[in-house]
């Protein structure tokens, strides 16, 4: 048996943490697949010099994880088509907003049979047809099977090695075993399950409620309203669910997909931090001052905010389904993001919630 | 029709925090609740005066709720035969290990057809008869029914009336109505369910839980690890209350009693408090000078923590049942609250968790 070849498309903060585990599992396995990682990075120029220069001689992505080593087996490529070059499994770890156009870069240059795995949180949004799971829109643009990983995973943390959870979800059983040796480390503890778009609906959620609980750390509320956040997200999350997948199956928010990750995301994520600036902003500069993309390069360094956008693929579903009086909680983030509603008044949404209804 | 006459027993802070709630809303509701509210107060000496006295005259419980006040038809008394007799409505509102001896000093004097309602987290352990509901031992010693209300309410935030929810559990549901009328405010939002063990099993088992949370915030780890904490607690929580009640009923974990007061106890709770004061007790003192009894007075004035309480009687039932095995976080919690094992050791336990079996 030949070792599996694999591919990293995309290099974030979490394609980097990712990097780092998978980089190091392949070499500790060579039974079970090839040594060499091809990584493709959105080639950026840093202080003069390639990013994928940087990474390939320093083996650390200096700009979005900076101080933790990658395995020098894995190796940074600006070219897309490279990096998907004969590779057996496709790891997808991009902002969602280029998945498609990514993807249909990539199409004539994947290999027949490849396995895919996206790490992508958030809808894909197409004017006339709606939202779209961004796991259907890679196996219908590459025709290959794809599978998720989703979990509460601050990729920081997971960069150091912090203990973990994680979800892998693929369709096919035959899959699991190999998923899980390629991700699971001491630290980085790895569930498989079957329920790949149960699992991704979680994954794009949670964004949207951790916007909801920086606006409650932003207003001064406690740990009681945030909790109440969280589950009035949480409920919301399954009921969107139910609707656009057509599913009954609530297991799925059980697993580290799930309640976890929107406990850690409503605690340690990026978008609890913007939710809390979008509050102090407002403070400071008053309601007109108060800029998403603004807020991106002060806060993100170049990364940007999943959440919004996720809000407003979530708030278009709803808007065309006529159910925006079901979710006050996602209506009330997406109009806060967008400046229709002021966040002093996102209490008010939640006090007569359709979840209080006895 | 006459009001109904409510009465309290018990008055730590959580007590007092709904002392105000209820006492504003009786007030409110003439044609549903008798005007006056007795409270049982085990009588203290608080700088040279009767803590009841102090009560009554400030309608301020300056030991264990500083700085709120409680509405004046709230009358605190020292004798608990007293408080009891003619009310309708008796909420239950003491540490758990007290509820026994209260109820059969009561036994007498409740009038027949009253209506109980637990707010006390724990269970009871006899020698020899194992653990019991809370909610279980009042309707016996009393003979009357007996419902529960539990939910993401941290005592000083509901005082400061900040925005929560909780949940009250009744098996009659002619009286749905009634509790939800007598907690209800714009900022205490009540949902009523039917599945009393249930929400009584959440109100206990997360205390354990808090403990693991506090442990892992007090060796430095990060939102990931705590949320892995949280939700393997969670997993364990369920499994226990399927194995004790024999119930398959997850819906009660999707409440404020479930998941929300499982979150807010695990990042503002006493007893998470109490599971960082023993890791940094540990790092300053070295093993020999953890002491929970100590930490108590350091940290609690005078409260308790019930979490060890808790971890221990679960622990006895899970021994008793040979299920030990099963249950590695609660089992953790238990012997790093008894000294058996080292906190650092605490994620150890988790690595290999029967949650992670694929």
């Amino acid at each position: 048996m030949v070792g599996k070849r694999v591919a990293l498309i995309g290099s974030g903060c979490w394609g980097s943490a990712i990097a780092k585990i998978v980089g190091l599992n392949v070499l500790h396995q060579p039974e079970l697949f090839e040594k060499e990682v091809l990584m493709y990075v959105y080639e950026e120029i840093i202080d003069g010099a390639k990013l994928t220069d940087i990474i390939n001689v320093e083996h650390e992505n200096v700009k979005y994880l900076p101080d933790i080593k990658i395995s020098p087996n894995v190796i940074a490529v600006p070219d897309v088509v490279q990096a998907c070059n004969n590779a057996d499994i496709l790891i997808f770890v991009l902002p969602h907003q280029f998945v498609k156009e990514t993807c249909m870069k990539m199409a004539s240059a994947v290999k027949p049979g490849a396995l895919g795995l996206s790490l992508i949180k958030g809808f894909v949004l197409t004017e006339g047809e709606g939202i779209q799971l961004v796991s259907n829109i890679i196996k219908d643009t590459l025709n290959i099977e794809t599978a998720v990983l989703m979990g509460a995973n601050l990729a920081t943390e997971v960069a150091s090695e912090m203990f973990c959870e994680t979800t892998i979800a693929c369709h096919n059983e035959e899959h699991h075993d190999i998923l899980s040796k390629l991700f699971q480390t001491p630290y980085f503890r790895v569930k498989v399950i079957k329920n790949v778009a149960g699992v991704e609906s979680c994954g794009a959620l949670k964004n949207v409620v951790g916007i909801g609980a920086g606006i409650v750390d932003g207003l001064g509320y406690g740990d009681n309203t945030k909790a109440a956040v969280i589950r009035l997200g949480l409920m919301e999350m399954m009921k969107f669910t139910k609707v656009f997948l057509d599913s009954e199956d609530n297991s799925v928010f059980f697993e580290s997909c799930g309640i976890a990750d929107l406990v850690a995301t409503c605690h340690g994520g990026r978008n609890r931090l913007l939710g809390e600036a979008v509050v102090k902003s407002m403070k400071l500069r008053g309601w007109a001052g108060v800029d998403i993309r603004l807020l991106e390069k002060e806060i993100l360094r170049g990364q940007s905010f999943q959440g919004p956008l996720i809000a407003k693929e979530i708030f278009t579903y709803l808007k065309d389904h006529d159910m925006l009086d079901q979710f006050p909680l996602f209506v009330a983030i997406h109009r806060i993001c967008t400046r229709e509603v002021d966040p002093r008044n996102f209490i008010e949404c939640l006090r007569d919630h359709p979840e209080h209804m006895n």
